[in-house]
């Protein structure tokens, strides 16, 4: 018998849940057959969205490795997380949480609270030994391929020693689970010279330059971060969110002008038609959410926080970016290379 | 006699130099009459680039009012700034900052190097009394006009007394240069609620929150500071370099990717040549650069940063900005909220 990755499944979480919860987990259990999901929360919703969704995606799926697990609450996205995750023990969100802690699955995902997520990663799963803080680690596209920007969490006021952390865990994923053989990694700084900086960057360059285990190349504007000039970008969590929300704005709005300027004028539109298919395969590639969620590093387990506006594929994604997680024993290797 | 505004140009600053910097000179004496320029730079070259200039941009400008200063050395883009301010006092960005501090003229402007105009702002025009420290202040657009970022400069590990004068200099900017009545400001932010944010926010949002003199708004998130949620945006030098320059990479990786896209198939090339009057107009409104370039504010007197790739178009921008700079009295106004 093959061994399962078993998932925590917040099915509560994210703008349509449960449907995009339940659809994605159907998809993925098809897609991959040594993957098992729980489905974390009302019971009699998700059962009605089990019946809703096995009508679109089908019933070829194997049953047994869909399990729902009744959770009566649920943790909404404007609750203080910190207070959420201490009072509400019986929503989707902690009890999927306790499910990792207690060893009976290896993974939790939720299109839900950001915060909860966070706080219950920490408080909930804990943090490996030795790992100072876990950071929420996403993907974002680049010019020509994606990079993993470490840390965009909760973790403001990081420590040098945070940095360099963050830098070899980084090194891990992107090695093990993305597949880049020697993946490059930058600091996050206003001007490529080595003196540049603020007290943080100046402090904790020479400690990632003096570090073994990583392939260091050294600081990076946050023009070059977009342009693809690192594959690992280490930065206090203040400034990863400040890039990733800068980065994702920027994208919204010109996508917005875009579509203004091809419905402004019947010429326009008839453009529009034309350069569909071009433009829908170029903007494809400028999109990181093939890869799954942004993973928490450094954990007793595997917790992965993905876009409240999930679609379905995309759940799939991170649901299967678990099981490779798993099978690719990364939290074993951060441990080694931490410890 | 009307009262001229008199601007310094470094004429050896920027990729285009000197022509850029002339063309623009030209054709800002032709629009406003009470603007004075001294192109400082290598005379020889700066004589020849007018004969080349008038060539395209016409000889019917007031002759009086563009005046050659030579300074025969330049600052080179990669040269250590303070080093370079210190030792080349014979470059065109040295004399024309000093023309400045000796109260010969109002302004100065350059496309050049952008450390030694920052280090030179400091350390040779210097500060208004009071003002702890001067930041660089650009505007971007935004999904629907404009926003001012305060800092971007070198400033970096601000103190939260610095992020307040920044708040009140970049709401009088907006109101008397851009034109908006009650500037919004905000600080940048990982949340919208008051008790997020790293040591710094948390210190300096109780102190705007209590200044008269501006109109504080709260936290802001970067997603939305692109979407327009605030006129002034207030933020450390390190945090303000990353949204700036996230902005601007996201910015260009799309309009590559948009390029890829249109001239891909015989049918998007069809498409593009149908949209093209559509999209131009559309992108033309997603750029600040009609605004002029970066003030540094808290000066005594205007020093001004412009785009190392600035057009002759921007450079007239920001010669007229500095008309309006010193006619609105700025400085003045700075002196009073500040002292």
């Amino acid at each position: 018998m093959a061994e399962y990755t078993k998932v925590a499944l917040d099915a509560m979480g994210g703008d349509n849940a449960p449907d995009c919860n339940v659809a994605g987990a159907i998809r993925a259990v098809k897609d991959n057959d040594r993957l098992m999901v729980y489905l974390v929360g009302r019971e009699a919703e998700i059962r009605a969205s089990l019946e809703r969704c096995a009508a679109t995606e089908g019933t070829d799926y194997d049953k047994e490795r869909i399990i729902i697990t009744d959770a009566p609450d649920v943790i909404e996205n404007a609750e203080p997380p910190v207070m959420a995750i201490r009072k509400k023990k019986d929503s989707s969100i902690v009890r999927a949480m306790n499910m990792v802690k207690d060893g009976m699955c290896d993974a939790y995902v939720s299109a839900g609270s950001t915060g909860a997520t966070l706080v219950g990663g920490q408080v909930i799963v804990g943090r490996l030994k030795g790992v100072e803080r876990a950071p929420l680690a996403p993907l974002i596209p680049t010019k020509n391929g994606i990079a993993l920007i470490v840390d965009c969490g909760a973790n403001v006021d990081a420590r040098p020693s945070m940095l360099v952390q963050f830098a070899k865990m980084g090194s891990i994923y992107m090695k093990n689970i993305i597949g880049i053989a020697n993946p490059r990694v930058a600091i996050v700084n206003i001007g490529a010279e080595e003196e540049k900086g603020n007290a943080l960057v100046k402090e904790a360059f020479p400690m990632l330059k003096a570090c073994p285990e990583i392939n260091f190349t050294g600081s990076i504007e946050a023009r070059d971060v977009v342009e693809g000039g690192a594959d690992v970008v280490v930065c206090d969590a203040f400034v990863g969110n400040v890039l990733l929300k800068t980065l994702e704005g920027t994208g919204n709005v010109l996508m917005t002008k875009l579509k203004e300027a091809l419905m402004s004028s019947v010429r326009s539109k008839i453009g529009a038609l034309l350069i569909k298919p071009a433009l829908k395969a170029t903007l494809k590639k400028f999109d990181a959410s093939e890869y799954g969620g942004a993973p928490m590093l450094g954990l007793n387990g595997l917790v992965v926080k993905t876009h409240g506006s999930s679609t379905p594929k995309e759940i799939r994604n991170t649901l299967i970016q678990c099981v490779q997680f798993k099978e690719q024993n990364i939290s074993e290797k951060i441990k080694a290379v931490i410890e």
